[in-house]
Formats: structure tokens, C-alpha cells, sequence
């Protein structure tokens, strides 16, 4: 790489002028954001972020499966394109940095090498990702676009099928078009994408940037408990079938489970919907949803199974019946080696400390990985914190990891 | 009483026709009824008693908490009211019986002595009370019209007090009107009401009439949990704070407590909500409904502290804080002894089988015995099943019950 490219920086004012335009977008609680996908305040960050690119002198794309796009073409109208991203969607009363730090850091880049007239061999493409947080399918964007989202997996949103409707009626997206969003991985020339690291490593070993090994695979179900509803007063104990016992039962139970047994997993159980879900009457549907995750399949596999036997077992006890759903499923995979060395070579040029490490959270990065060479950087989390209002990371760490962005893409792999 | 009186029955066709009307406003499930509070149904199954009052020859009277009223006067003006009731609400998707088979018997009694032009001793009111379900406060019309209600009380519904508000608009009541509608205990001659049993014990011993002694005391609690939003992915099991497993803990300590110590007193824990509520966020909040039902009030007070300091050694556990907010609190009462007696005279004269027993659920009689002589006639419920679509009673047993009502009104006490 010649040595003016090798100088050049993301524009730090520019940078952080959107940042906070963009975090005014579904704010909650001062430095929250609630941006549920397809919401009408996503849909308002994504309309805002065709707006900056346009203003950038970018062209602008969106694909059937509602990813936006800004665009800045090479020379060769045949070259392959080189991805950057992340996504504009939030989980409720989550952070401003988890997705959107990607897609402005993404946008940066293009919008520097647009302004340098720089001649790259492939065409760029800054991404905006929909519903990486999993509000209707996780990974539905990234899913769509790599053709690995089958037509099943769309009719098991995790939300209510309902909501799900709605949204992409909202968004002007149907079924078909999400799958007809599918591009022919020949015309990807890799995946790149900036997010903070949303746990404690990099700040706990006084690292600046993480360079991603690979990231967990994860399931997700459905597990509903189903009794009987009684009156809560006239109804003796011993003649209740009361749903949410087998799912309080079940809740702990999966977290002794990973504790004991599977010290590389995590589990969690952060939805709980009772039915009918009144005071005064025996609850008689308790349906939990269930999440874990695991770096190695085989862990991921035996836990499966030993969830789902104890939900069998738990449900007997307690004389209920159990439905099960899998709603989710995604695999782990290993991030391209090539990548990782471009990656390291330009941290270490810009003189930063980093550390490579696997991701304990899922990104689409994952799902492009299949597809094409893809990595990722990771900026340090203040405390771990993620998925919430007080989700924060320094300023100088956000550009510094937009620079090892910028610098990767300039010296190509 | 003399013979022409005594040899009165309801008119069973009418009754029944009326039934099957009723139940058709908010049916779901084909035999169910969900006509939560001040919602829409709710409001048009009150509209539609009405009508009928009217068209029976019946004044009509509506109070500022809502309550429905058909109204029989008798000829002397300044003669206290006997009023006769129970109520249209349900809790969600309920049955059909609950509530509505004593405002539908209460009304074909007042009809039958419209027809027949009898010259009772005080006015009759089949009155139809607000919210006895307790979608946004218990037996909340019952408790104005005894002035038992206060303002504190009001301003913590069970349910989301914007939704409270939004149904009070919907009613055209305010929280100063329904506040307004306590009546002077003087001008009430007594409470008599018609209820289905809502458990098996009529059943089991081969009654037609439950003569109802008491009405068991209940508490109702809001116990919130308090952790923090992590990411689900990224933050090991051992650094979290985890809301839902302080919730399901206390889920399962409040049965076993319950069940080991307190043999005559239930509990139950049938609403259940998560903040923010995704897969994939270690939920920060988790908000459980709490509660318990003792006939005796030293039990009641027992269980309330053991319940309290069990859910603070939790929260300690689970390095939980936890908020504590007390929504509802009913004492146990005994039913008036003379009315007991009417209802007993009645019941024997009519020739049916009967047991005196105690009322597991709570009920506007209890809420009226405190200022007025109150008594409840329970009929069968199959299979002891309520609060459910499948809630059923005999209509045999319901023309029974009604027939108890009417002798005792005519019988007087």
C-alpha cells in the first residue's frame, strides 16, 4: 500500500456528528435506544442513513429483505463487491452502539475514499442489516442475502406472526421478496463489520481492538407448559395443574444445568408469557423462551438435549403438558484466517493493542461467513455492558476501530 | 308467607333465553366469555341489561362507579333497598356463569314480582357491580356503593393505569364519581346474591345449594425483581443479575410454603412480566402478581410476612433488589347469620339438598357485609371448574338458585 493511503483516517467529527444524530433515533432513558426491527423509529434510522449517504454523493440500494444500502462502485462494473456493516435495529431498551457503530464506521469509510477519489478493485457496499437482533428472525437481513433463510424458517417468527406481518407491510417487504433478496456469492468479495465487543475481555486485558476468531452457535425455542385454569380460591393446591410451576421449574433449572455441566455455554431465559395471565386464575399456558449458546457444536448438541430432556422430565412432575418449538438455530463458525491477517496487520500498522478472541454474541458476520471470507473487529465495552441504555465505549476506540476498518479495506486481502 | 306467594317460581324459559343471550357477548371458545372490565363487551352486555330491565317494565339506574341497576320500588318511598346482584365482567377468557347467572337471576326475580304486582316492605335493585374480577381493582363498584373504597386504592389498578384511565373514559366515570357512590348504609336492606360454587365441593357431596357461611380474606401483592440488562451472549452466568430467576425462585418457594405450612390458605402467581422481554437479554425486571387466600385472618397475616421475608432472602441470593407494592387487601367475613337462616327456610321449602360452606373465591357479599346484612346461595359447579370456557353448571341448578333468591326476597329477613 502506498504510503498517502496508509496515512488516511476516518473523519472523527463527521464520524461522531452522526453517531449522535443517529442516537437521537428511538432514544429512551437519555443514552437508550428503542428501535425494534421494522419499527416505525428503525425505519426512520434507515431512511436517515440513505439520507447521509446521499448527501456523501453515495448511491443508495434497498433489497427486498429491507437491507439498505450506500454504494460506491469501482471501476470495473464486473468486480466483485466488498461488504461493510452491521445494523440499525435495537433490542428493546438497548444501547447506541450495538449495530449502529458498524453501519456509520461503514458509511465513514465509503465516505472517505469517496471524497480521496480513491480507486479500489472492488466495488464497496456499507450495509444496513435487517433485524440482527432477532425481533422477527435473527439475522434475517444477512440470512436473505446469502441465501441460506429457507421459506419454513419465515413462518416461525419469534415474535407474534401478527407483529411480524405488520412490520413488513410497514416496511414494504413480503415473504417473497426477503427470499428473493439471495446474491450469488461470486459477486461478494468478502465481509467486513465493526461492532463493540458487548462483554468485559478487551477491557479487563487493557486492549484497544479484538480481532474475531470465530462466534457461537446458538438455539432458540419455545418451550410452552400447559395446565389447566382454575379459579386461584376455590381450587385446592393439591388439584392444580399450574403452568407457570413447570416454567419457574424449568428456568432454574437450566441455569443450574449450564453452571454444573457446561462452563463454555451460557443459557438464558429472557421471555415469559403466561395465559390468561390474571391474579385470580391458575395459569394455564407458560410459554418460555429459551436461548443458549455454545463455541463448540457438540456442547451445543448435548445441552439440546439435556434441556430438553429436563422440560420433558419437569413437565411430568408437575402433570402438565409440554409444546416445543425450535425457533432459532445457528451454527458456529470460524471467521476466514486470511481476513484475521489482514485485520492484525492493519491494527498492528496503526499501532494498537488487540487481542484475538472468539464472540460470545451472534452477528451477521456468522451468516456471511458461510457465504464468503467475513471478520470482524471488535471495540472494547465499558464494563461488558451491552443490551442496555448504559451500553457505552470511548469515542477514541470507536474511531480507532473505524480506522482498522478503513486501513483493511485500503490494503485489501 | 302466604300460599300464592310461596308457589311463585322464575320463569325458567325467559331465564334461560336470556342465558344464552348473554353469553354470546364477548364468546370465545365457543362456551367461553371475555369481557374483561369496562372493556368493549363488557360495556355492551351492561347496555344490553339494561334493556332488558326495560323492556321487563323495570326502572333503570346507572351510579358513578358504574354499577347497572334494575330497579322494582315498593310503595312506601323512604323504604330501605334489598339489593339483589352480582356482576357481568369476567376474568379473561372466562366462562359463562361466573357472575352473570346471579345479575340474570337477581333481574327474572325482580320480574316475576313486577308481573305479579306483589307489595313487598322494602325496594328491590338487581344491581350489576363494577370490576368485582378485579381486572383493574376487585370488586372496586361494590366498594364504592359501601363506601369502602378510598382514593389511595384507585390510584393502584392492578393492571396498567393508563389502561384504567382509558376505561373509566370508555364508561364515562372519573375517579371523583365513583368515589361519589357511596350510598348511606341506612337505606339497604340487606346483599343477596346468586353465584356459581367455582369448586367441587357441592358436587362431591350431591348438593343443589351451597348456603355460603364466609368469604375467605385475600391479599394481592405486585413483587418486582430487579437485576440488570446484559447481553445474553456475551456475560458469563456467574456476572449476571438475572430478574426471571429471582421471579421463578419466589414462584416455587410460594407453593411449597403454602403447601407445607399453611393447609387451609392458597396462593397463586398468575401474571408474570419481563423487562425488556427478548431472547437474548438477561432480563433486568420481572414483575410477578402474588396472591393468597386464608379464611382465617391470623393465617392471612402469617403468610403475608412469611411470603415477604422469603422473597427478600431471594432477592439477597440472587444479588437482586427488590420492590414490593401491595395492590389489593380483602378481610375474610362471616355471611349474616339471620340472612343465613332466610336462605336455609327457603332452600328447605323448596325441598333441594344443601350444605352450608364457606367461599373459597371473594365476592361483592363480601365487600357488602360490611355494611349491610349480606348472604350468598352457591350452585354446582361441574368438575369444580371456573374462570375457564369450560366452566359449567347444570341449568336445572341454576333454576334452583334462582328460585332460593326469589323465595327468600319474598320470604323477607
Amino acid at each position: 500500500m502506498n504510503k498517502a493511503w496508509s496515512s488516511l483516517r476516518v473523519n472523527e467529527d463527521r464520524f461522531h456528528r452522526r453517531f449522535l444524530e443517529l442516537s437521537t433515533i428511538g432514544v429512551v432513558n437519555k443514552t437508550g435506544v428503542h428501535r425494534l426491527a421494522l419499527s416505525t423509529e428503525h425505519l426512520r434510522a434507515r431512511q436517515w442513513f440513505l439520507d447521509e449517504a446521499q448527501a456523501s454523493g453515495l448511491e443508495t440500494h434497498i433489497d427486498g429483505a429491507g437491507n439498505h444500502s450506500a454504494v460506491l462502485a469501482c471501476r470495473k462494473e464486473k468486480a466483485p463487491t466488498l461488504l461493510l456493516g452491521s445494523h440499525l435495529d435495537t433490542v428493546p431498551h438497548g444501547g447506541r452502539f450495538d449495530g449502529a457503530l458498524g453501519v456509520l464506521a461503514a458509511l465513514e469509510v465509503l465516505h472517505v475514499i469517496k471524497e480521496q477519489n480513491l480507486q479500489l478493485s472492488t466495488h464497496l457496499e456499507a450495509i444496513d442489516f435487517t433485524d440482527e437482533e432477532g425481533t422477527y428472525l435473527g439475522c434475517l437481513g444477512s440470512q436473505a442475502l446469502s441465501g441460506t433463510l429457507s421459506a419454513t424458517q419465515l413462518s416461525h417468527s419469534v415474535g407474534a406472526l401478527a407483529d411480524f406481518t405488520a412490520g413488513l407491510l410497514r416496511a414494504g417487504m413480503t415473504p417473497e421478496s426477503i427470499l428473493a433478496a439471495r446474491r450469488d456469492p461470486e459477486t461478494l468479495a468478502g465481509y467486513l463489520e465493526l461492532h463493540i465487543e458487548q462483554g468485559p475481555r478487551l477491557q479487563n486485558t487493557d486492549c484497544q481492538i479484538g480481532i474475531v476468531t470465530g462466534i457461537v452457535g446458538l438455539e432458540r425455542y419455545r418451550i410452552t407448559f400447559v395446565g389447566r385454569a382454575d379459579h386461584a380460591g376455590t381450587v385446592s393446591m393439591q388439584d392444580r395443574q399450574d403452568a407457570v410451576q413447570g416454567a419457574a421449574a424449568f428456568i432454574l433449572a437450566g441455569r443450574r444445568i449450564v453452571m454444573r455441566d457446561f462452563p463454555d455455554c451460557v443459557v438464558n431465559t429472557g421471555m415469559l408469557a403466561l395465559e390468561p395471565g390474571a391474579m385470580n386464575v391458575v395459569t394455564e399456558r407458560a410459554r418460555v423462551g429459551l436461548e443458549f449458546r455454545c463455541a463448540q457444536a457438540h456442547d451445543k448438541a448435548t445441552l439440546e438435549t439435556t434441556l430438553l430432556a429436563q422440560a420433558e422430565v419437569i413437565a411430568q412432575e408437575c402433570e402438565l403438558r409440554l409444546e416445543i418449538e425450535k425457533v432459532d438455530s445457528i451454527e458456529a463458525v470460524q471467521m476466514s484466517q486470511t481476513v484475521q491477517h489482514a485485520l492484525t496487520t492493519s491494527t498492528e500498522r496503526l499501532g494498537l493493542r488487540y487481542h484475538s478472541m472468539p464472540s460470545g454474541a451472534g452477528h451477521d458476520a456468522q451468516v456471511m461467513s458461510r457465504v464468503c471470507q467475513a471478520g470482524m473487529i471488535f471495540v472494547p465495552s465499558i464494563g461488558g455492558l451491552s443490551h442496555s441504555p448504559k451500553e457505552s465505549t470511548n469515542w477514541d476506540d470507536c474511531v480507532n476501530g473505524a480506522n482498522v476498518l478503513l486501513q483493511t479495506v485500503l490494503g485489501g486481502f
